[in-house]
C-alpha cells in the first residue's frame, strides 16, 4: 500500500517536533466536513437504532446478541451486537495475524491511516454515537470523539511506526578475524505478541479506546474490543469500518472484532484470562484495573491502565484574576467534570494575590462559585457545555456537597445545580458544585468525586499547597495538574513539584486552553508515573512492548 | 560533560544499523591493554582476598559485613562486604536522583562511557574476579565479563539515550485559531523512574548485570546492585568504579550502592518489597523470578527477568558435518554448558543427509558425542574451555545421564567425564554428556537441566522437529535456537517456527560464530517473546520503560 506514504513521513517529523500538528479538523463546519455532513450523520445513527447492528454479522457468534444502551439524554437505543463467539472469535484472531505481520510496518502503518481516514469522513455519525452513549455534548462528542480521537490514533500509529523503524530490516554483520573476517547477515522480523484486547469506557470510548486499538494493530497483532456495555456504539462503528479496510486490503477482518456484553457480565475478566490475549489497554476504575495488571504480569501480558486520580490544581496568585476564574469555571463545567482530567482540588492559601487586590481564602473561594454559577446560569446553553450525567454514580456525587462539606467540617461554595435539558426532558444534567474545606480534611478529598464536585481546599501557604499536590498524586494518581503564580520562583517550585509527583503541569492557563484538554503529537495524556495510569499517550513505553523483534543470522 | 559526545553519536549511528561494532577490544593482548596489565590485574584481584572491600566504606552501613565467596576453582576469596543499611543507603539513593536526572540524558551517558572506560581499564582485575566466582575460564572472563560486558552496558546506555532524546527538551506550540492562534512553550523533562535495583546472578556477573545497571542509570534513576552471594566481587569492583567517577563528576555516589548479602538471607525480596524499589533487573530461577513479576505488578514496580528455558536445535540435513559437529561441541563444552544460551535440546531426524552420507539418528548422535569427546578429551586443554562446575545443582545434574536415560527409555551417548583441573586440584570440571532419547519422552526434556546436559531428541521428520521446537518454547522459553540445513524451504520453515515461538534463530553455524553467543548493538540477547524472559537486551522495550516525561506548559 504505497498510499499514505506522506502522510506518515510527515506526522513523523511532527512527533519528533511535538510542535503543533493536526490532521483530522476539529471544527464541524460545513465547510469542511460538507454541507449534508451533519445531517448524513445524524441520519446514520438514527438507522443503527431499534435493529441489529448488520456491520459485524460477519464475526463469528453464537446466534445471540446483546444490547442495553441507553443515552444519558434518555432515549433507548435498542441497537443488538451478535454476541462473539470467543473460541472461534480469538482462533480467527490469532489466524490472521501472521499476514498482518508479514506485511510489514509501513504496509500496517498505511492501512491504519486509511481506517482513520474513513472513521473521520463518518464523525458526524460518530458523533451523534458518542453523544448518546457517553453523555457528552454534541460539539463536544465531534470534537473529542472524532476528530481529536483520529488524531491520537494516527499519534499511536506513528509512535509504534517509528519504534519498529529503529530496527532495520537486515544488517550485515562483519567482525575483524585473525585471517578473514566474519561475516553474517541478519534478519530482523517485527512480530507482534499476540491478540489485544481493548476495554473501552463509558465516557470517552473513542478517545480513549483508539490509542490502544491502533498502537497494538500497527504493531501487528489483532485486536478484541470489549466496550463498555453502555457505550457500544461508537467503537462497533469504529471496528466496522476497520474490518471493511483491513477486507478491502486483503487482510482478514478478524484482525479486529468487538466483543460486546450487558450489563455485569464480566466479559473483560473472561477474556484477560484466554491464553490468547497478550497485551491489555484498559480504562476504568482502579480496583479492576489492579486486577488486570497483577494478572497479566502472572500471565506474561503487557497491561496499560487509566483508572483513577485527583486532579489537582495549586493557586498562588494571579494577575488575571478573571481569567484564571473563566477557565477554571470551563474546567470544572465541561461535561460535568466527566473527565478523567477534570481537576478536583484546588489548593489555596490563606490570602490570594490578585490583579483586582488581595483575595482571603473565602473570597476566592465565592468569587469562583459566582464564576461557576454565572458560566451555568442558562439552561439552554448551559447543557451544550455540560451534557448530560453518565450513570448514577455521578448523580449521587452531584447531590453530595452539603452532606460532604458537613462531614469535612466544610462550607458549600456553590451547590451542584439541576440543569433541565430543553430537548431532552429525560436527561439528568448538573451543574458543578464547589465545597471549601481545610487541607486538614483530608478524608474528603484524597479520593475521586467523579462528576460535577471540586474542592477549594485552604492551606496555610503555597509551599503547603505544593507539599499535599506531590502527596495527595504521588498516594492517589492524577492526569492532570495546573498552578497559578505570577512568581516565578514558585512557578519553578510547581514544576519541581509536578516532576515529584510525576504529574503534567499546566501554568496559568486563562485563554482558549484547559487543564483538562490534551493536544495529540505534543502533550502527553497521562505520563505512566503516577498511580492513575501506568502508560501515557503516547509515549515510547506505550508502543515498546507490543512487539518483539525475531532475529535470524547466517554466514555469508 | 563534554567528553564522549563523539563516542556517544557514533554508538548511537552504530545501534541503528545494527552492523558489528565493538568498542572494547575482546582479544587479552598485551598489545592492547599493556604489558603488564595481566600481572597487574591479578595483582589487583589478589590484594583483595582474606579482607574488607575498602572502596565501598563509603555506604551507609550497620557495621556488619557479609562474605561467603569461594571460588569454584577451591580457594576461599575471604573478601567481606559492608552491609548496606537499607533504611539509609534507599535514602540517599532517592536523595541523589534530582541532581542526576537534572544533569540531562546526554551528560548521564558521557558519564555513564567515563564508567566504562575505567571499568575496561581494569578488565584483567575484573577477569580474575568473574573467574573466581562464577568458574568460567580465565580468556572467557576476561572476554564475556569484560569487553563484551562492557560492549552491553555502552549498547544500554545508547539504547536508553535515543529512547530519551526522541522527545525534545522544548517544543512551541502553535494553534490556529480564529483570530490569534494559540501559542505555548512546552518543557519536557525526564524523570525517572526512582530507585533501580538490579539482582545479579552467579554465573555472569558482569555480562547479565551491566545492561540493568546502566540503562537504569542513563535514565536517571539510582541503582542498588543485589549480588548472587557467591558473586558480590565483580560488582563491587564495578560500583567501586561507578562511585568514583560519579563523585569526580559532582553528582552523589549513592546513586550506585552494592547490597551484599550472605546466603540465604533473601535480600532481593526484602529490597523488591521497599517502596522506594521501582525497576527490578532479575537474573535467576524462575520461581522467584515469577514472584518479582507478580509483586512488581501489584506495586507498580516495572520488572525485567531472565529466568530459564530449553534451548533448541534442529538438525535437518548439513553440507559441512565437520563444521556443525565442532561448532555444536564447542556450544555444549563452553563453561560447562552453564550459559543461558547453551543448546540443551537437539531434535534430529530420522536420517540426516549430510556431506559425508546419509547418516542415521543413531550415527549422528555417535558422531556428535565423539565430536564432544575429541574436544574435551585433554585435561589441560579442556579445563581452559569448560571452566569449573559452579555449583552441587550443576554437578548433580552432570551425574545424572545414566539415570535420565534409564527413565526416558533412551540411551547415554557421552557420559560425563570428570575433567581434572591441572592448576586448581579442587576444582569440579566437567565435560558433557549426551543423552539420546525419543521425541516421545518429553518429560525429561522440557525442562532446564542447567550443566553439561544436552538431549539429542528423535523425530519422524524435521517438520516434526520444528514443531517441537515451537511447543517447547513456547511453553518453556529458550533463549537460543538454532537449525543445520542445506534446504532453503526447510530454512524458511524454521525461520516461521522461530517467529511463532518468539526465539532467535542462528542458521548453519559451522564456523567461529556459536548459538550460544550474541554480539552487542547487533544481536539481542533474548527476545521477550517466551517464557525465558520478559525482556532482551537491548531493544526499545527494556529502556522505554525506565524513564517518563513530565510535561509543563504555558502561554507565551
Amino acid at each position: 500500500m504505497t498510499k499514505y506514504q506522506q502522510v506518515l513521513d510527515e506526522a513523523t517529523a511532527a512527533l519528533a517536533t511535538r510542535s503543533y500538528y493536526s490532521r483530522y479538523p476539529e471544527s464541524p463546519s460545513p465547510k469542511i466536513y460538507g454541507e449534508t455532513a451533519a445531517a448524513d450523520g445524524q441520519a446514520a445513527y438514527q438507522a443503527y437504532l431499534g435493529k441489529p447492528f448488520a456491520a459485524l454479522a460477519s464475526q463469528p457468534t453464537d446466534g445471540s446478541v446483546v444490547g442495553s444502551e441507553v443515552s444519558p439524554y434518555g432515549p433507548v437505543l435498542g441497537v443488538t451486537y451478535p454476541r462473539l463467539d470467543l473460541d472461534a472469535g480469538l482462533a480467527a484472531a490469532k489466524a490472521a495475524i501472521p499476514a498482518w505481520r508479514d506485511a510489514g510496518a509501513r504496509v500496517r502503518a498505511a492501512v491504519c491511516v486509511e481506517i482513520i481516514e474513513r472513521i473521520n469522513a463518518r464523525s458526524f455519525e460518530l458523533a451523534n454515537a458518542v453523544m448518546h452513549t457517553s453523555g457528552q455534548p454534541f460539539v463536544m462528542s465531534f470534537q473529542a470523539g472524532g476528530p481529536n480521537a483520529q488524531d491520537r490514533a494516527l499519534e499511536a500509529v506513528i509512535a509504534g511506526l517509528v519504534e519498529m523503524e529503529r530496527v532495520p530490516e537486515t544488517a550485515i554483520w562483519e567482525k575483524p578475524g585473525r585471517d578473514a573476517p566474519l561475516r553474517m547477515r541478519k534478519d530482523y522480523k517485527v512480530v507482534p505478541r499476540g491478540v489485544a484486547m481493548v476495554v473501552g469506557c463509558n465516557t470517552f470510548p473513542t478517545w480513549n479506546g483508539y490509542p490502544g486499538l491502533f498502537a497494538s494493530l500497527v504493531c501487528g497483532n489483532a485486536v478484541v474490543v470489549k466496550p463498555h456495555p453502555h457505550a457500544v456504539l461508537p467503537l462497533a462503528i469504529t471496528a466496522a469500518i476497520a474490518r471493511e479496510v483491513l477486507a478491502e486490503e486483503g487482510f482478514d477482518p478478524a484482525l479486529v472484532q468487538i466483543a460486546a456484553e450487558g450489563d455485569g457480565e464480566g466479559l473483560a475478566k473472561t477474556l484477560a484470562e484466554r491464553p490468547e490475549i497478550a497485551i491489555i489497554d484498559y480504562t476504568g476504575g482502579p480496583t479492576f484495573g489492579a486486577w488486570l495488571e497483577q494478572h497479566g504480569a502472572a500471565s506474561g501480558q503487557t497491561v496499560y491502565t487509566e483508572k483513577a486520580g485527583v486532579n489537582t490544581i495549586v493557586v498562588d496568585s494571579t494577575d488575571d484574576l478573571k481569567g484564571a476564574l473563566a477557565n477554571l469555571a470551563f474546567s470544572f463545567s465541561l461535561y460535568t467534570g466527566q473527565m478523567c482530567t477534570t481537576p478536583q482540588n484546588v489548593y489555596v492559601q490563606a490570602t490570594v494575590p490578585t490583579n483586582e487586590g488581595e483575595l482571603s481564602f473565602d473570597e476566592f473561594a465565592d468569587r469562583l462559585g459566582a464564576a461557576v454559577a454565572r458560566f451555568t446560569g442558562d439552561d439552554a446553553r448551559a447543557v451544550e457545555l455540560l451534557g448530560a450525567t453518565v450513570n448514577p454514580q455521578v448523580r449521587a456525587n452531584a447531590a453530595s456537597h452539603a452532606q460532604i462539606a458537613e462531614q469535612a467540617g466544610g462550607r458549600v461554595v456553590l451547590a451542584s445545580r439541576e440543569v433541565d435539558h430543553p430537548a431532552y426532558p429525560d436527561a439528568v444534567c448538573r451543574a458543578p458544585g464547589l465545597v471549601a474545606v481545610d487541607a486538614a480534611a483530608e478524608a474528603v478529598y484524597t479520593k475521586e468525586w467523579f462528576g460535577p464536585v471540586a474542592f477549594l481546599i485552604k492551606t496555610d501557604s503555597t509551599e503547603q499547597s505544593l507539599e499535599r499536590l506531590v502527596t495527595t498524586v504521588r498516594e492517589h494518581g492524577a492526569m492532570t495538574a495546573s498552578v497559578y503564580s505570577t512568581d516565578e520562583g514558585v512557578l519553578e517550585e510547581a514544576r519541581e513539584a509536578a516532576a515529584a509527583a510525576g504529574v503534567a503541569l499546566s501554568e496559568n492557563l486563562t485563554g482558549g486552553v484547559f487543564v483538562n484538554q490534551t493536544a495529540a503529537f505534543s502533550d502527553f495524556h497521562g505520563t505512566g508515573a503516577n498511580p492513575a495510569a501506568n502508560a501515557a499517550y503516547t509515549d515510547a513505553a506505550f508502543v515498546a512492548n507490543r512487539f518483539r523483534i525475531i532475529t535470524s543470522r547466517r554466514h555469508i
